[in-house]
């Protein structure tokens, strides 16, 4: 299985029995969700902004408006790594040390690029839209080009990366299990609920399949 | 309505509209959550941790192993900011360029400190614990000694913070609304599924009240 490559700064050294570098879960962790921490670092602060992403093989792509500073930042120092993490549940154990949550979270360092020309551009705008609603950018009105020349797409080329994941039940101290305390995992989820269509429109039209697919999946 | 001062620092430059400095809130926002993203600046890369937290006033609480180098990392430089983040839905637009998501996002800057005395600790891991699932600290099996002491409890004075919200519908372009496209919001909710016993007692324990009462909340 391919694995990145432990160095200084992807090696996880608190709760190392929980690190994972292998590619494949990585992947899985990062096409699980389509909202991304991504650092910058302003007067000397790191700066953490949620923002949306595709992933394509070892590529992630970001965009935002051409004046994004944020970007445009990380762009001219190279210096950002991005983290993607899904709470999974929580783990109520009999002590207090013992509670945690389940969790998978994914930690990228790579290198940054900006993409200029029109087709590329467009065609990764394609992906940010479809990693968030399958097959959804083909049911869209087409871009305009003062629309396209007014975001920036960024792609990002992982080149060290490593998660920590937690999915197991409650972990007590062997003692412990003796007390009359309730112990357990809770399952935590994120879910769509109804969709809720766009007053701004007169006519009735009737959700799309390829959306309503995408609320049956995760409502 | 108290505000945070606007500074180079917490100021927001894109989507200055939804921009929000009042404390209150920014405080709603901390405490619809538990896991917050701390950055942190390492081998000169900002890195970002998901930690569990507590709000209590104008702090926030952080815990983790004496052994955490992050922890003790921001302690020394004092350099790290700390993010929120609520992900509220998905916006379909008629066009790509529209599509967005409603989110609350708070960002917070402060200062850093070890809290060291025993009894403060205890009652600021009571409250991470009570943030989690409230009113759940009392029903545990008391802290040992030994475990306090293998456990570094940080408290974070804000004393800068912005947030950025949108709550709302479909933003198209004025004539792009006689397109004959869906569009609309699909809400995105943080939701528990039912509690699992831990298979590891022998025991039937019927689940506590207050966590019943947490799982409905939120299930």
């Amino acid at each position: 299985m391919a694995e990145f490559v432990k160095t200084k700064l992807n090696r996880l050294k608190r709760g190392a029995n929980r690190a994972v570098y292998d590619k494949e879960t990585i992947n899985e962790i990062l096409d699980a969700g389509f909202i991304a921490q991504v650092g910058y670092i302003y007067d000397g602060y790191p700066i953490s902004i949620p923002m949306a992403y595709a992933r394509k093989g070892d590529k992630i792509y970001l965009h935002g408006s051409t004046a994004n500073r944020m970007l445009r930042a990380i762009l001219e120092s190279g210096k950002t790594s991005i983290n993607v993490m899904h709470l999974d549940g929580l783990v109520i154990a009999r002590s207090g040390l013992h509670h945690s949550v389940n969790y998978r979270s994914a930690t990228l360092f790579g290198e940054l690029k900006e993409i200029t020309d029109d087709h590329s551009k467009t065609a990764l705008l394609k992906d940010i839209v479809d990693h968030m609603i399958e097959d959804h950018w083909d049911t869209l009105r087409p871009m305009h080009q003062k629309e396209l020349d007014r975001t920036m797409v960024v792609e990002f080329t992982i080149t060290s990366a490593s998660a920590k994941i937690r999915a197991e039940g409650v972990n007590d101290e062997p003692e412990d299990y003796e007390l009359p305390y309730w112990a357990g995992v809770i399952p935590v989820k994120q879910k769509l609920e109804k969709p809720i269509p766009d007053d701004g429109y007169p006519l009735t039209i009737d959700i799309p399949k390829h959306i309503q697919h995408h609320y049956n999946k995760f409502k």
